[in-house]
């Protein structure tokens, strides 16, 4: 059976506390959903958050074979459809696809729309047949459609049979409260399916802890399109994580969505987006957590050595993710070869070069590197690794000063170095907002003396990530750098319990990488 | 119906990737275990941690209603139980219950045990007859049986009903692996309850993401006994939490398992366990996560405040957890005046002061703040705009030197600070790990002089976050400070485009928090 995914980590997943993207952050995401073969992402809300107009022009005018999705809601009260601005913004959009939400439950309709149940379905027919007639591809969610189903499963069905007929292309059932169980979803799903013949859609949260089957579920009893978020992050529980449902239906059902190869990239896709949207992925989340195939208990660890099915309900490469034995030094060294052939293709898994790299990555991994956003660094490690490296400048030595000299007013933070280039010095000082901002003037001043072509280079991105929990101001902090030159960009990371160490690390790297690579 | 409840965390939890329990870890989480009402309590294997039987006589020594139950597995290949040092040790643990492990499954016992099948069931009716004599109450865990019935279901079914012949109290059916769906985990419990009549238990793994769901599948299919960790953590993706599978059952299902007033300990409980674990709860975990009663769309905290049954499927109450509005910029004035109002609750919403504190919010959120995880900060900025803040102490100056003498070697950071407490004055230094946390101790160092009760007061988490797109290291950056004085938690935000100027912030309003409220 085809299913069809929308990714809602754009919209649903940007109501999860602590998450706020920028439009950057954002036109990362969609790439990397769109590389891993995601068919539509929920996007944004025009009506509510004029700045997503600037991010759905981004992606209209860019290359991608996931189609946009913009996500509004059915026309207010007392209003026509043609009249309601916030159905104008979503044609602004100017997406092939285009969501909207409807009340479901009669408690909703009228506690918290205060309007009759016929009116409440006048403004779902009206608002689809608006969309339609301006060639909008319709997918109608029923807001707490299991809620309203239990309460009244006649008014349910009849919202249903409304959206029908009023064009949606798909109806997605929504457990807007996350409270419902697979044996209801179950039912209420066979019973959408009866009295409908469009498309089935199913919208789950996980407040009861069931997101997951509750998804699958649906999809047993029918449903053809399933929305979630990547990761799962969304508001309250979260979301269905897509992560896990995908793995479960291809690998455990059986049931094709993707090719294995765009498979295997799940666990780097799930991670990249965890390090974007700056939410920790527990260790032990399904299929892509760092530890959901690792074996501490000895006896596991043997009996994985022995016959990995004895204790792993899938082989971890298929969704590129490694098996790891905590107690012992074991490598999965295939996994990486591939990056390292890029530099040296006469190598393999079993060269001496191969072993120390993968070696180095494990000493790394444990103080805190993680390189699965920060491939520039990976390179770099790479090629001192092979002997290839070639180093373009040595710091001697920095000092930054940050104070407040008085109430409330916060001096510039200063920053001198001294940096050698084969034979020659350079030393010279700058100012910045901040400690880190001072020596990353401080350096790029310097620099430039010997290389005008840093010039051409400038930051995009700079990101601090708190490392570790019960930590504290002394924690170890990880800074990933996204550096351009107008043309390239490349990503680099730092870590240490010093975050200006860190940062000048990252920038570091960030800067051999472009001298080393001769990009500019 | 009545359910056993065994928690796992000290045993099956322990095998978790970075757990690792003290002495005293142990007996504290036993404590809060044995408070909370769990009647069983799996706490340990004497025979591979002998350390584990000075925490049995402990456990044996105290009042506890909680029975604790000894962890071992069925006697080894080509022994006699009698003869078995595995289960002698045991036995020295006395307790009332111990749980033995063995195989329901074929693939096990050739590839792992190297025994025949018929072995198999001699060393697992041997090792519950000898338990047995010697007096205990033996819960049998047939580890994979799930995959064990999907391979050859009439020996996993020999295997049940051989530890029943032999005496077992609990025969526990066991998905190891973690990769059964509810489905079939229903056809496989409702076989066994037909196979034998002793009590049966259930013990999920998350592999797929359905722990959870399974447990519930089971107890629905006639599982009496449910084994999980309290949070859910554990091997590779964890056990089924015992926290979610109680709430669902007792507020979903109607079935008691404890009274109202143990059940509203559960929010406390998990976090409890989670600190001694050094575990980080993602705050969408449900009904005990930080976020699993938050709202931050405008529409849904408008909804919840017209009436909470809209948008939640229980009340956090029951479960000892609270609803929050996020105060974001989506959020209406209703969420942000049930925040106002626990300081005055003559305000409504057209007061000149609600609304004074809006514009306030708006503005700060316009700079890049953010209270939807800052609640302490949003007090203190309440209390501001209400005339109730009292300042406890001014900065007068501080000044940080970072630096780096040698190639690679980076100094300690040095932080000299002067505040003004009253006509008292206060200079004093400190070093740290990075600039933040040598400006922390230096300013706690000054402040404990004046307010010895600081000292109860430490860091949870420090978070970083740089916002704003085309950002740079002289970007915005917010810092997001997480304090506790042991007993109460709070968070505090603090943001500027130095990272120092935003930590001395969000470090400030935390101790102005502390000492306003009176907490200490």
């Amino acid at each position: 059976m085809a299913v069809q995914i929308l990714d809602s980590s754009l919209r649903d997943g940007a109501q999860g506390e602590g998450i706020s993207f920028s439009l950057r952050d954002k036109l990362n995401i969609y790439s990397a959903l769109d590389r891993f073969g995601i068919e539509l992402i929920e996007a944004g809300n025009p009506f509510s958050n004029p700045k997503d107009l600037e991010f759905f022009r981004r992606i209209n005018e860019g290359h991608y074979n996931a189609k946009a999705v913009a996500f509004g809601s059915t026309v207010r009260k007392g209003l026509k459809a043609c009249e309601d601005e916030n159905l104008a913004a979503l044609l602004k959009a100017q997406t092939e696809y285009v969501s909207i939400f409807g009340k479901a439950w009669k408690l909703h309709v009228e506690c918290i729309l205060g309007v009759s149940p016929e009116e409440n379905l006048r403004m779902i027919a009206d608002s689809i047949d608006f969309l339609v007639k301006n060639h909008r591809k319709v997918i109608f969610d029923a807001e707490h459609f299991f809620d309203g189903y239990k309460a009244d499963s006649e008014y349910a069905l009849q919202v249903l049979a409304t959206a029908e007929k009023a064009g949606a292309s798909v109806i997605c059932l929504c457990d807007t409260n996350g409270g419902t169980f697979p044996e209801d979803i179950k039912k209420a799903v066979k019973a959408a399916d009866k009295a409908i013949s469009v498309k089935l859609g199913i919208h789950c949260h996980n407040d009861n802890g069931c997101a997951v089957a509750n998804t699958l579920a649906a999809y047993k009893a029918g449903a053809e399109h399933i929305q979630g978020t990547f990761t799962g992050f969304g508001e309250r529980c979260g979301n269905a994580a897509l992560s896990t449902v995908i793995a479960d239906i291809q690998l455990k059902y059986g049931d094709r969505i993707l090719s294995d190869k765009k498979l295997a990239m799940l666990t780097d896709t799930a991670r990249y987006i965890s390090e974007v949207a700056n939410v920790s992925l527990p260790v032990t989340t399904p299929y892509i957590g760092s530890g959901a195939f690792s074996h501490k208990a000895g006896m596991h660890a043997d009996g994985v050595a022995k016959n990995p099915a004895t204790f792993e309900h899938i082989r971890p490469e298929a969704v590129g993710n490694e098996r790891r034995y905590l107690l012992s030094e074991v490598s999965g060294r295939a996994a990486i070869l591939s990056a390292i052939r890029r530099f040296d293709d006469s190598l393999d898994k079993n060269s001496p070069q191969t072993i120390a790299i993968t070696k180095k990555l494990k000493e790394l991994e444990q103080t805190g590197f993680r390189f699965e956003a920060a491939a520039a660094s990976f390179d770099m490690m790479v090629l001192r690794e092979l002997g290839r490296f070639v180093p373009h400048f040595d710091i001697d030595y920095f000092k930054i000063i940050s104070s407040r000299i008085e109430e409330g007013v916060i001096e510039k933070a200063t920053a001198l170095i001294k940096i050698r280039v084969g034979d020659s010095h350079e030393i010279t000082a700058d100012e910045g907002s901040g400690p880190v901002n001072a020596i990353d003037k401080a350096l790029r001043k310097a620099l430039e003396v010997f290389y005008p072509q840093l010039r051409k280079m400038h930051l995009l991105d700079y990101k601090v990530r708190v490392i570790g929990s019960g930590s504290s101001t002394a924690a170890v902090t990880r800074v990933l750098i996204a550096s351009t030159d107008g043309d390239n960009v490349w990503t680099t990371v730092g870590v240490s319990e010093d975050i200006i160490s860190a940062s000048v690390q990252a920038l570091t790297d960030s800067i051999e990488y472009m001298l080393n690579m001769g990009i500019a």
